[in-house]
């Protein structure tokens, strides 16, 4: 592994100020090969699946883990999507004159060497690689072992493609890790690789966390709220909080948790929650939720839970500010939206809601690069330090600052 | 300490959204009280200074650690400097409508509760502080054993001048900690502290770095440096040179190595290298440089080496691609400047070389806060992520997007 590490770092270099062109010609092709190689792919696949099958793994970790020529086809257009768009390297963010003739001008370059390391989900490996490509960066891939037979056919295609373009094939790479034991290292070789993602469950993330002397980006878990206020339009309540938990309750913008004000009153309560009960939702609540609507109670740990199921818990609160502190202490600081017509409560709840995306009246599910118009995303981050939230393109570079003097001194 | 860590946190988010113009009166009041208690500063400060002569502390560290009418005086300049600067918080950096009618803004914000580990120097104490309540952050300082009867002094200035404004105290925090028992739980306290920023020499960047749970932003060493290409006006080079070595050699963007084309002529470097040593600048070189100009010969260490002295490393290069990979190589990713008229070959060298500020035809001890216009900084970052060169407020800054909806469900 050392040496794949040396070479992704000596190669990466070059491949930073490569053009536009080539880097788009990279990523046709890989799209180009996925669409002729489909047969080889699913054959692989169909490996890590009889594998899975015959570990007993769970349902939905197969289905995550199958591909099928319309799952391809979605990567190949998501790969037309990263094509589209605008390349950042070399985007001047901030240029100007110093008095003393100094042009100081802030481009955005790549990061360098990026590691992502993910689960199960093999569609990751193309879609990471893809938009490392186009920022410029290479890139260390290190998926879970159950994919591994197609992450491997994968990412030959994508070698195929650097070499089809006379790039190296160097700056792709990846680490086959089963038994865990080149994960450590990838996290302490600070002087090659620049950036740790994670993607994947609260273990894998705390894991990297913990180990790593790599700055990181994480992806972790959405504990989202939506409060409904005092003077809320409950028709809209009524579809938003429905929309946020059922129409994709296994995504991390999905709410978990439901806070309604103690003025609201019991008709329209039930208006909200019957559709829930409808969709099979399971409902548990505090105590007054437990008393007025015989729902169950929860346990402190509910409050804190994603459960990234058809199961929402609710809480009556008596403010706006309740809510808040509520969301600020429970919340995972990732998307949260308070229902009102009023405008003073809308203000309080934008201001103090410490997430990544605070929204009123809408729904939280629109936390993604796609649906914020950045074409689309390495993730969501949940950390406040490099970039928050939908992890566009943009966010895959660094800036250098690049002065032109004639000669000038510092007295 | 986890008292103080939890009322820090509690009183954090109250204070991320107060208004500019009582953090500006808080910094107004720092100042006034500086000027009003000097006295009382500086007895202080004399006793730190004798427990450092008696504890025979080396003349350049007690040389940090005093204070006089005059250091105070620049104190207050630069506390009057960061209340000139516009406030970051609540700055909209994008703003645009989505095609649903989702109005979207990313919106400035404060971090949340910033920790400062640094060493000796106790101005530090109130640039920080000043830095953080104009950007709206909570601080916790955690400086050198050295100065803390100063430190102590200018942290109950500070927390006077909160008081007087109506702001908790506890805003602020000073942990005394000689015996380093703190330091250890301050860096896993990731659920209250949001960013860490050592300040201080490469060892206990190191131990932050290796020891931190928290996202850090590391103000390491400066390995800086010149090269002069084939087509350098040997008048400017001359002149950079003596600048960036001789101007303050303490500091990390005065340069550490120089680099001469193979092309120079005998005359020329004579001419370069004739006022460094008139300027008593010890000079350690390649094996070429040792042979020609007779210099004593430098051992592989010294290319590595921030001498932070007057001392520089040279070395003879046969081109600008030999001159980017020796930086890129050796160099810290601080500052690096090339001299040179050719238009190629200054492209080549801005593209190429790695490093938080690359210069043509200039000194690279401009790279600066204050020298590049930001008004004042908390350092110079040397990594690539969240921010990178001079740190300045809107570095103390993270981002949230808003999201106005009337309804809005994802489809």
């Amino acid at each position: 592994m050392k040496d794949k590490l040396l070479n992704i770092k000596r190669e990466a270099s070059k491949f930073s100020i490569i053009s536009t062109q080539i880097k788009n010609n990279i990523i046709k092709d890989i799209a180009g090969l996925i669409d002729k190689k489909s047969k080889e792919i699913l054959a692989e696949n169909e490996k890590d699946i009889e594998k899975a099958k015959k570990n007993h793994l769970a349902e939905p970790l197969i289905d995550r883990l199958m591909l099928n020529k319309q799952r391809l086809n979605s990567i190949i257009d998501s790969l037309e999507n990263i094509l589209r768009l605008d390349d950042p390297v070399m985007k001047v963010d901030r240029g100007f004159t110093r008095p003393n003739g100094l042009k100081i001008l802030k481009v955005r370059v790549p990061i360098g060497v990026i590691c992502i390391i993910y689960e199960s989900r093999p569609n990751v490996t193309i879609d990471a690689a893809a938009l490392c490509i186009k920022s410029g960066n290479a890139v260390v891939l290190r998926g879970g072992k159950e994919a591994v037979n197609t992450n491997m056919a994968f990412v030959r295609i994508i070698k195929d493609a650097l070499s089809c373009n006379n790039v190296s094939k160097e700056i792709v790479c990846y680490i086959d890790d089963p038994e865990r034991r080149y994960i450590y290292d990838l996290l302490k070789a600070k002087n090659i690789i620049d950036l740790v993602i994670p993607r994947g469950g609260t273990s894998l993330i705390s894991f990297v966390e913990e180990n790593s002397l790599i700055p990181i980006v994480k992806h972790d878990k959405g504990v989202c709220h939506v409060y409904i206020d005092k003077f809320a339009d409950i028709l809209k309540a009524t579809n938003i909080v429905y929309n946020a938990k059922v129409q994709r309750p296994s995504v991390c913008n999905a709410i978990e948790s439901l806070l309604i004000h103690s003025d609201i009153d019991e008709d329209s309560v039930q208006k909200i929650l019957q559709p829930l009960r409808n969709a099979g939702v399971e409902l548990v609540g505090c105590e007054l939720m437990n008393k007025i609507y015989g729902i169950e109670m929860a346990i402190e740990d509910d409050w804190y839970a994603e459960y990234l199921d058809l199961k929402v818990s609710i809480k009556i609160v008596k403010d706006v500010f309740e809510a808040i502190e509520h969301i600020n202490r429970y919340g995972s600081h990732h998307s949260d939206s308070i229902i009102t017509e009023n405008y003073s409560n809308a203000n309080a709840f934008v201001n103090n809601v410490d997430s990544a995306a605070v929204y009123v009246n809408a729904s939280t599910r629109f936390t993604d690069g796609f649906e914020f118009g950045f074409g689309s995303e390495m993730g969501i981050s949940t950390q406040k330090l490099h970039c928050r939230g939908p992890m566009g393109l943009e966010d895959l570079t660094t800036y250098k600052y690049i002065i032109y003097g004639n000669g000038q001194i510092r007295t």
